[in-house]
């Protein structure tokens, strides 16, 4: 019989309640003989209050024997800036070789979006996960005087830029539109974004079904909200990825709904998914949390260890969820777990 | 008597086209007794092309012996990418010292936007102009190879940073809101980010009456869109500075209406202003280019230069005429520019 074991890391603020609903609509998802077993770890900003440990090695030994992590939300105003990110969630990302961010936007009917005029926004960003200005290679010297230099260095490969390229192509070529942008800021950025161009053109030659552009990050941004429609698949950096998938997650009915998977393709180490959103503390413990992004993300999960059909299932009752919502009627997080769940399982 | 001596870089496309218009509405806009000389100077697409040359010593050194710079657009599919962005813009955005990139961001009535419900936009980008991944230290090694590694390096000096801070808070400091926003990716550029944060709160205390607030690029994003309303002034790094104003130009009626002021406080070198637009050449040629965002620009010169009366009549000319504009009966490039000379003259 068939089994999935979880890592569960539910986190900070609205991350426990999040992860909470998330595991409802997979177990309701999950065909009966597949058996599911959970792992929670308790890390975070109140493991980090408590003990000065951000990960440890101990767990993240024990984190690799899963087939995938589900992440709920990292991060306290509490916690220094940077501490949580670089010592948890990055180091998670690039520990587990998470080279593929996979976040895709879609404008669901009924969905309320700062736009005018509802474009039809339907489009994938992978997003590079372990390279570029993310490294973590930077540092400061005469630090705090007047004399005080900073740096940060954006290191790219070959290895790393084609391996996500090829990623992103064969996700196009598998979409009926089969488009392909990259997003790069190469007139700048003459290096790094020179190795992306001509990377992206030399595999491209590989997917001759696939149409192919390129686009400045800052002209990517006034596509985003006067042109959205004219994305598919888009491929970029681990910094612009980040940058424009909260704009796109603006757009797209904002980052409540927004799923993503930081995926090892090759699934050397177990794939991470995780809600765009941050841990929110302002609405945590009052039940006002949109669970949605988890639950996408629960389904981005399903889909990466294969199991498409219930995916599928997922996102049609998101969808259709979505379709019924009444903004003058808001449930809580748990209503609409439990909302979804019955969707997936009726 | 009074005198401006100007050079003018008409640059590519259709920079040419409102270059002359922005001249145009200069001249009418200047008090009698200023004698207005102005120097062309040919760089650009075609130069190289000719020559080779993107900016020569003594061009560059020609430069300097002005008041001010307009600048027109510089680009051209022809030119491999990079080219005259570092070798002709940035090269005088850095030997000129523009630490000061100025782009305000001004939603006009009557022009449209692609947000829905039209926000009440009026905030002020100061972005810094002379640090950050914009330096060119970077480089690659076994390049064109699967064993190609580049690199981008960002560099922040405490000077840099403090100055254009500086400059914020005073801004911030002098409009009716006083509100500073600063934007930076301090959670992972935890080096470049700290030393802007340091600063930035460090400099906040002089200047009690201005309201702060951070936030993270990615967040910033998201508020562009769905609350742009609560920006004022909004100090950040070139790299996000760059990003976040085409941004802002979208959601305030396009590039089309962007204007921008690279400068030099201190008048050790003259100060350029430029459209935010590129050269275009879809349209080069054509009459189709809006000459607003350079009028614009030429409204941030004067006010540069001390004729702060004249800046707001520009201004004033430019919101007249956008409120009557009809989107049934658009004009040409050269109709646009003498309705606003003829509005600012009048
Ligand atoms: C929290 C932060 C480190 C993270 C990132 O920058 O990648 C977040 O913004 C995201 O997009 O997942
Ligand atoms: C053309 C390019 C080098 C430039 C920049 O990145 O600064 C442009 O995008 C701008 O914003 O003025």
């Amino acid at each position: 019989s068939r089994s999935i074991r979880l890592a569960v890391i539910p986190g900070d603020g609205i991350g426990q309640e999040v992860v909470a609903q998330g595991l409802k609509v997979l177990s309701a998802a999950l065909p009966q003989d597949v058996k599911l077993e959970t792992r929670s770890y308790d890390l975070g900003a109140q493991r980090w209050h408590a003990t000065g440990d951000t990960l440890p090695d101990a767990e993240l030994e024990s984190l690799k024997d899963h087939d995938a992590i589900l992440l709920g939300a990292i991060g306290d105003p509490s916690v220094p800036s940077g501490v949580l990110e670089r010592g948890l969630l990055l180091k998670l990302r690039f520990a587990f070789d998470h080279y593929v961010n996979l976040r895709p936007s879609k404008l669901f009917p009924n969905t309320p979006t700062p736009l005018a005029g509802r474009p039809d926004i339907d489009f994938v960003v992978v997003r590079e996960g372990t390279e570029g200005p993310y490294v973590g290679n930077g540092g400061s010297m005469r630090t705090g005087t007047p004399g005080e230099v900073a740096t940060e260095v954006s290191l790219n490969t070959a290895h790393g830029v084609e391996r996500v390229v090829r990623d992103a192509y064969e996700r196009a070529d598998a979409r009926p539109r089969k488009k392909l942008t990259l997003v790069h800021k190469n007139n700048v950025l003459v290096h790094a974004g020179h190795l992306w161009k001509n990377i992206f053109d030399r595999v491209g030659q590989e997917y001759p079904e696939v149409t192919t552009d390129y686009l400045h990050v800052d002209a990517a941004t006034i596509f985003f909200v006067t042109q959205p429609e004219r994305f598919d698949v888009i491929v970029t950096d681990n910094l612009f990825g980040d940058i424009l998938t909260d704009l796109a997650a603006a757009v797209t009915g904002g980052i409540g709904l927004a799923a993503s998977g930081n995926i090892n393709p090759s699934g050397a180490f177990p794939s991470m998914f995780e809600p765009v959103h941050g841990s929110a503390p302002d609405i945590a413990g009052t039940g006002k949390a949109d669970p949605t992004a988890t639950v996408l993300s629960v389904a981005l999960l399903l889909s990466h260890l294969g199991y498409g059909d219930e995916a599928a299932r997922i996102e049609t009752a998101v969808a259709s969820d979505l379709a019924e919502r009444d903004a003058a009627a808001p449930r809580t997080t748990d209503e609409i777990g439990d909302a979804l769940a019955a969707r997936v399982s009726g």
